[in-house]
């Protein structure tokens, strides 16, 4: 039975789409899973937003960067544009701005699914994108934004990732600059351009057409190079002309202290020139990276503004997992936790099948995964399909009152049992 | 902070799509997660296909029924139709085809997500459907349909469900009888909304028009009764008179053989009128109610035409739970097994919140699931919140040389420990 490749051509997949098959599944789950544990550890509860949202709605909570890639379309059932969501944090919002208004604040949101987006221009980038993240709404102080940056780590450290670090920014302190820079709104744009991309031979040919002080032009350079660890706070301190700015350094000198209370600093930079989500967040960002993958596999940030868009005033912060950037990291690593190993294969001899069903019912009541070979094929093939379908064991069973044969796979070592024995789960399997 | 009513009446919902809040989030993940359980311990794993696909792709395997409540529309990067699938057998059936074809059969696939289908024409119908279901790939025997009806019945028993029934069809029954019949296909259609609506003088009276040996007439009148426990299959046995009914009923016969080996014949039922799904299955099929609930939580069937519309002719079975028409059966009775509690709130008197946070971390190792109150609040307005909240404990932190407060919010019973006790984890909380 094998496919005739005439007919294959045309069954591909929209562009930025994937399948996942059953490894590949099994190891996105394990994340998702392990990334939830964590986030239920810290006392989020989850929440689960529709498939599709009225575009009118879901816009209210977007920034700019994500309103153009929305996948929108005429309803033919109610007549108005609807959309699938890009991003789960407007319809958060909008779900406690609407339905949970009446709970005493903080409240601690936590959800997992997939969002859609349509690509940047760059071929080949996903757009379906899974997430799992957290808000937390209803709480401005430092220790939130610590909470936040807390979890990732412990959830990064619950996955196994021992080399990761989390990049955290602030844009009021670029903001601050830009107060006292006043510039036009393209000008400002090309600047912003030029530090988010670390250009600071452009950055300084674009100061050269400007009346600066030395002090703000000193301050403007040196934003590109305003990374590292927490050393960073105090020279950006020395170039911080500007209460906003040094509001902003203040704040993260505050998140550093909570951050070495739950001993995981160590994890911790500092990115003053990190300007991603600018027109969305409001204070305290980062990005999570592990160790030789140039894709974020968190982000997030306080987002104070836009909890009002849907008339209801609070501020918040929260931030997400991209699951596909998790299992490209740590595909090879998963191989063991997420194994996709079922742990038996029942092989029935002869016509009467009702040995082996006696069994698959009585293993799986003491808790083990079975199936049972039905197709007709003889010992040899059963074992063949059960080596390349990855069962950890191939149970043989012949009537009764004959012994069963458990034949393990790994080692192909064979242990023979009495029926009974097998029946009352007196025995164990080697892990 | 209460949102002002004016700013509410625009932010609505599509039809057909609801907000899924932590409570019943929380329930239907239940639901999912043991569902899901319940296919691993029987072999099957888990396979994740994108939420778009060709739209061309796509209608290849869907029936009828379902072709017509596709949401569909032009992708901007690419020009072709795309869709979001209503159903994911033919994403299963799709990727089985084209990249898993090189694998031994039968395999054994499972999936859990959320599809979206145009609404039929009731007011206030779903259109986004919450799936947990399973395909057997590549078996043709009466083994596989009774494992389907088998899983569904363990499925059911592990999330507790007492009183539930399988009610199991076999279309070929039906289709024996229309061989003999001979009709137009608008008379045949006529008949078959008769005979599924159990219209029985409906269908005297269409009868009634065509010229018809007695003992047909009398297996077609007596279709719509045909349901009921095991016996149905010996009086369906009086009235069939050709060769692909009684095959029909000898498949019948052996699944239920099948099903008491199992020890779960109690919960199924025959019903031989029943003809939901005639243009997609070809064998034996089935639907699962709970008692005193109209919807069906679980449906499925046998489907050996669907993969070669895919360029890979194989026999194949499944069937998938609706986790919200089985959320809205089992809602009341999931109040604790989801109960959406978490264990500890941390209050920290004073301003210092180094002990909170050592306690949280410390809490958290030890496998808690620990929130930290850190709103400028006196202890009055903290337990208020934990009790509306749902927290089990409120533990009021002070400096660590004083002793901790364990206050349970069921029973209000106090308890005092040193700090080094917690932070050693040298207690215990009661379920």
């Amino acid at each position: 039975m094998t496919l005739t490749s005439s007919a294959t051509p045309d069954l591909v997949l929209p562009k930025g789409v994937k399948d996942f098959l059953p490894l590949k599944a099994a190891k996105l789950e394990h994340l998702s899973h392990t990334v939830r544990g964590v986030f239920d550890q810290w006392g989020f509860r989850p929440i689960l937003p529709p498939a599709l949202e009225l575009l009118s709605v879901l816009e209210r909570g977007l920034g700019d960067g994500l309103r153009e890639r929305v996948f929108r379309f005429d309803d033919r059932q109610g007549g108005r544009l609807v959309a699938f969501p890009p991003d789960m944090t407007p319809q958060v919002a909008r779900i406690v701005a609407t339905r949970m208004q009446a709970l005493p604040l903080p409240l601690r949101l936590c959800y997992s699914g997939r969002v859609l987006r349509h690509a940047e221009e760059q071929a080949g980038k996903d757009r379906e994108i899974f997430q799992a993240g957290v808000e937390l709404i209803g709480l401005d102080s430092v220790e939130a934004d610590a909470e936040m940056i807390a979890m990732a780590i412990s959830a990064l450290k619950a996955l196994g990732v021992k080399e990761f670090t989390i990049d955290v920014g602030q844009v009021d302190f670029f903001r601050g600059i830009m107060d006292e820079l006043s510039l036009e709104p393209a000008a400002a744009q090309k600047l912003k351009v030029a530090i988010a991309s670390k250009d600071s031979s452009g950055l300084k040919t674009l100061l050269a057409g400007l009346e600066l002080s030395t002090e703000l032009r000193e301050a403007v350079l040196a934003l590109p190079r305003l990374f590292g660890g927490r050393e960073v706070l105090t020279r950006a301190a020395k170039v911080a002309g500007n209460e906003r700015s040094c509001a902003a350094l203040r704040q993260l000198e505050e998140v550093f202290d909570i951050l070495e209370t739950y001993g995981v600093e160590e994890h911790v930079t500092v990115d003053l020139g990190e300007l991603q989500g600018l027109d969305y967040h409001t204070g305290i960002t980062f990005s999570g990276y592990l160790s030789g993958v140039g894709r974020a596999v968190c982000s997030g940030g306080r987002y104070d503004n836009l909890m009002a868009r849907y008339g209801f005033p609070a501020p918040a912060t929260g931030f997400t997992f991209d699951l596909q950037a998790l299992l490209f990291a740590l595909d090879a690593g998963l191989g063991t936790v997420a194994g996709m190993s079922t742990d038996l294969l029942i092989f029935q001899v002869g016509g009467d099948k009702q040995p082996a069903q006696r069994l698959a019912r009585a293993l799986r009541e003491q808790g083990h995964s079975v199936a049972r070979d039905m197709i007709q094929r003889d010992l040899e093939a059963s074992l063949d399909y059960a080596r390349r379908l990855n069962y950890r064991y191939l149970l043989i069973v012949n009537t009764i009152d004959e012994p069963v044969r458990l034949l393990c796979l790994a080692n192909n070592h064979e242990l023979e049992l009495p029926f009974a024995t097998i029946l009352a789960g007196d025995f164990e399997l080697s892990n």
